[in-house]
Order: structure tokens, then C-alpha cells, then sequence
């Protein structure tokens, strides 16, 4: 334990890391759903995909579970979950809430990244983490890349977030939704990523119940909107066209990532398992 | 002109910006050469590819003309030129020789990276440049990354590249090739990028035309060694296991430009021209 925190961060730690957990087996049997139900289109020849589960130590302490499928739907998608813990070194003491004078850490969070077969199914990203170091506070977010222009799914997907993050807090949705847009804006090309969803961090209002609360319903959300998305377009045929403007479109998603995405930077400095980190690449791209 | 600087500077600048100029014509002329003769293969059903060339003006000053060509023995390969010049900002001054006290600078090079078809042909990476600060220095190398292990073409590249520099410094070939190996190393894999070649920076011996002499060969040399490697290897029959595995390797190098190239962060950040800076990323690429 941590000085100077309540006396119950172990259990919130638990609480979090179990929702986390629980989440992620709802997710992949969604997803593994879907695989199923995917029978009538350019995907029947090829067999439903199935989570492939991988654990990984850290050595330093903690550990996590990759989730890996390749499947007919979903041509790459990882689901993965760790808690880890440990201390953090100087360099980045300064830079990390609450650890500038006291190093320690623990985390837990669940990462997805879902590159769909499919050229009309967007990509999409939904990470949520609860953090503790002499603080201890959620965040997280969930967001759309369409392959090709679907302002129909990128409404749908907002719709939903909107609909979760006011029932918390009126404030939350714009002031996420931008944080998202900015977050995931490819610099060098100045363009967004995608059609963006929301974006948090560093949420600490006092009262834990509803910030986990918060947490939860953005995984939902996400969870139940995207899968919807997925479905009402993953039998929808295409031709070699529309999975060349999806490879490109990809590519983007890699520059952004390997350039600019600060999870995958920090975590590939400090060590972090290469494997689960970039999991997130997909599994077809061109530079054409 | 630069104050400080002998008078012919600019003519030293005239003739390193016409011999990458020449360099590019003919190395372009070798690769189309090697299009045509590629007829017995699996690469017969394409037709030969042709460099299309595309001039770019930099607002700051200077410019430079893209390369390109998608050819059937070439799947992708750029061959740019640039002269460019200006006044680096505060942010860079330090980093850079010679540009503390004065921030004016002016570079002209040529830059290859060569993403051929046939699994069994390595990629290939070449660079030389002239720049001029306060001081001026040539810099530069050349590197080859099998897609499958092929001792005997990094051999043949070595071997070819000691020649090279031992007709100028004995000391030249271990230094550059060490220089290389280190720069082209994968931070997060631990890995080498590929067979390593030379690469050499700062290089100011205060002989210029011994030193320009050294940098002409090192273009020469690179260019008669790769396209003897690629003449060797480019009708060998290959099958999608081959393929597969290259398409893994391409991604090893998608990860070192966009995570650690210092040129190609260099050039994103400073607002250099995005498409001839991301020409070295791969026509295809996987990450299963």
C-alpha cells in the first residue's frame, strides 16, 4: 500500500482489475459471436475465428493475458489485460501524476484494438486503466476509425458515447470528445485518425464509485455500439478497390501508433512486452 | 555564401549537387536496365517498371525531385534528390554541427530505399549528402536487409564496400561498418535491422576532394554491388511461405524508420516533404 491513500485502495485495485477481466471475457465472446453469425457474405469460406489466450510476466512485477484472434470478421483483433506494478525510474517520475516523489506504481487496464476484414467495418480502439502512484485516479476512451467514409457509423458510435457520458457528467462529453480529437491527430499530415469517440484521463472527482461507475459504462458502451457497427456492415460484400483504400487507411493507423501514440512509446522505452504492445498493428498494411 | 568559409564553397556545393544529380540518372537507368532484363521468371506476366519523377519546392528554400518507380523486379523503390537550404531553428542549432552561433545551413544529397518483389532479393538503403553550416562535412552509407537469411550476398555487399573505403583509409571500412550495425540496431527487438554496410557522418578531413571522392565511390560502389545482388536473385521462383516472411521482415522496417530513424523523424518534425520523406516505407507489409 501506498502512503497517505484511504485505507481500501487494495480493494479498489482488485475491483478494478476484476471488472477489467470481466469485461474482457464479455468482449471476446462477443467478438467470438459475431465470428459465428458471419455465414452469408465473402466470409463464409472461411472457418469462425477463436480468442487465442497468451499470460506474459513482467519481471519487474504483475503481469497480463494477450488475447489474440484472427478470425473472418475481425482479420486481427487484440484483447488484451494486465495488472502490473513496480516503481518508476527517475526520467519518468516527473512526467507521471502523483510519483514525483515516491516512484511506485501499480496499474491495471484493458487494451483492444480490432482491425475488421471487412474494408466497410471501421477500426476501432477502446482502453480503460485504473492508475495508482501516491494518487490514484481512471482513464481511458474508445474510439472510431472507418477504412472508408461512414459518417452513419461514426454517428452511431458518438450517439452512444454521448448517451453514457451524460448520464455520469454533462460536462464530460464534450470536453472528452475533444480531448480524443486532439489526442489522435496525425501530426506530420495534420488529418485525424479516424472519427475520434472520447478521451480521459486523470479522472479523480472524490468519489471512486462513480469514477469506476464511469469506467465501466464507457467499456459497455463501447462494447454494445461497436458490435452493433460491426454486425450491420461485416456482410456487406467488397471488392479489391475498397481493401486497397482499407490498406492505405491502415497505414495511417501504423504512423500514428509507432509515431506519435504515447502508450506504445512510453511502453516500448521502459520495456514493456513488445508482443502485447503492438499486438495493435494490423495485420495487412500498404505504403502503395 | 557562409562568412568563414573559403571562397569556393559554392562551387563545392555546385559539383556535390551535380554528382547526385548524375548519380540518381544513372542508378535509375541501372534499375530500369534491370526491369527489362527480368523476363524469365515469375516477374514476366508484369511489365517493367519506369521511374516517375515528381519535383517538390520547399517554401523555406530549395527543393528537391521524388523518384519513383513500381516496377516487377522493384516493387517499390524511391530515389530522391534534394537541395535545400535555410536557417535551422533555435530548437535544432545545438544538435547540429557548426549551426550553434549561426543557424544558416545548406544540404544537398540523394536517398534510395529499393523494396524489390522477389522475396529472395534484400532491400536496400543508400544515402549521401553534402551540408554546410559554418563547417561542412559529407555523410552517408549504404545498408543491405535480407527478407531471408543470405550470407552470401551480405558478403558480397561487404566485401565490396571494404574495397571501397580501403582504397581511401584503411581505418574507413571498421569504423562505418560499426557505425552502421549500431544505427541500424531495433532498440525494442534487440535486433539488428538487417546485414549492416557502412554509414558515416561528420566526415571533414580537410582534404574536400579527397573527401568528395571518397563519397562518389561509396555511390558507385553501392550501386554496382546491389544490382549485381539483385541480377543474381531476381528470377529465383519463390512461394507464399517466402513472401509471408518478407512481408514480417518489411514490418522490422516500418518499426526502425518510423520509431528510430533520426532522418525520417527529423524530416516529420521540420515540416520536410512528407512524401518523399515516407517513400522508404514498404509497398506491403504485414504484422499477423
Amino acid at each position: 500500500m501506498i502512503a497517505g491513500e484511504p485505507l481500501d485502495l487494495d480493494e479498489k485495485k482488485q475491483q478494478a482489475a476484476d471488472w477489467f477481466r470481466q469485461l474482457r471475457d464479455d468482449i471476446c465472446q462477443r467478438f467470438e459471436a459475431l465470428e459465428e453469425a458471419a455465414g452469408e457474405s465473402q466470409l463464409a469460406d472461411s472457418p469462425p475465428g477463436r480468442f487465442e489466450r497468451k499470460p506474459w510476466q513482467r519481471p519487474e512485477g504483475g503481469g497480463g493475458e494477450m488475447g489474440l484472434m484472427r478470425g473472418r470478421v475481425f482479420e486481427k483483433v487484440g484483447v488484451n489485460i494486465s495488472v502490473v506494478h513496480g516503481q518508476f525510474s527517475e526520467e519518468f517520475r516527473k512526467s507521471i501524476r502523483g510519483a514525483d516523489e515516491d516512484g511506485r506504481f501499480w496499474a491495471g487496464g484493458i487494451s483492444l484494438v480490432a482491425h475488421p476484414h471487412n474494408p466497410f467495418v471501421p477500426t476501432a480502439h477502446m482502453n480503460t486503466r485504473f492508475i495508482a502512484t501516491t494518487k490514484s485516479w481512471f482513464g481511458g476512451g474508445g474510439d472510431l476509425t472507418p477504412m472508408l467514409p461512414d459518417t452513419e457509423a461514426a454517428e452511431a458510435f458518438h450517439a452512444a458515447l454521448k448517451t453514457c457520458c451524460d448520464g455520469h457528467d454533462p460536462a464530460y462529453y464534450p470536453k472528452f470528445k475533444e480531448w480524443c480529437d486532439s489526442y489522435f491527430f496525425l501530426n506530420h499530415r495534420q488529418e485525424p485518425r479516424g472519427s475520434g469517440g472520447i478521451f480521459y484521463d486523470n479522472l479523480e472527482t472524490g468519489d471512486w464509485q462513480a469514477d469506476f461507475a464511469f469506467t465501466r459504462d464507457v467499456g459497455c458502451c463501447f462494447r454494445d455500439s461497436y458490435c452493433q457497427i460491426v454486425a450491420e456492415r461485416m456482410n456487406q460484400p467488397w471488392g479489391e478497390a475498397e481493401r486497397h483504400a482499407q490498406l492505405v487507411q491502415r497505414g495511417r493507423y501504423v504512423e500514428f501508433n509507432l509515431l506519435q501514440d504515447r502508450g506504445t512509446l512510453f511502453g516500448l522505452k521502459t520495456g514493456g512486452n513488445i508482443e502485447a504492445i503492438l499486438m495493435s498493428l494490423p495485420p495487412e498494411v500498404r505504403w502503395p
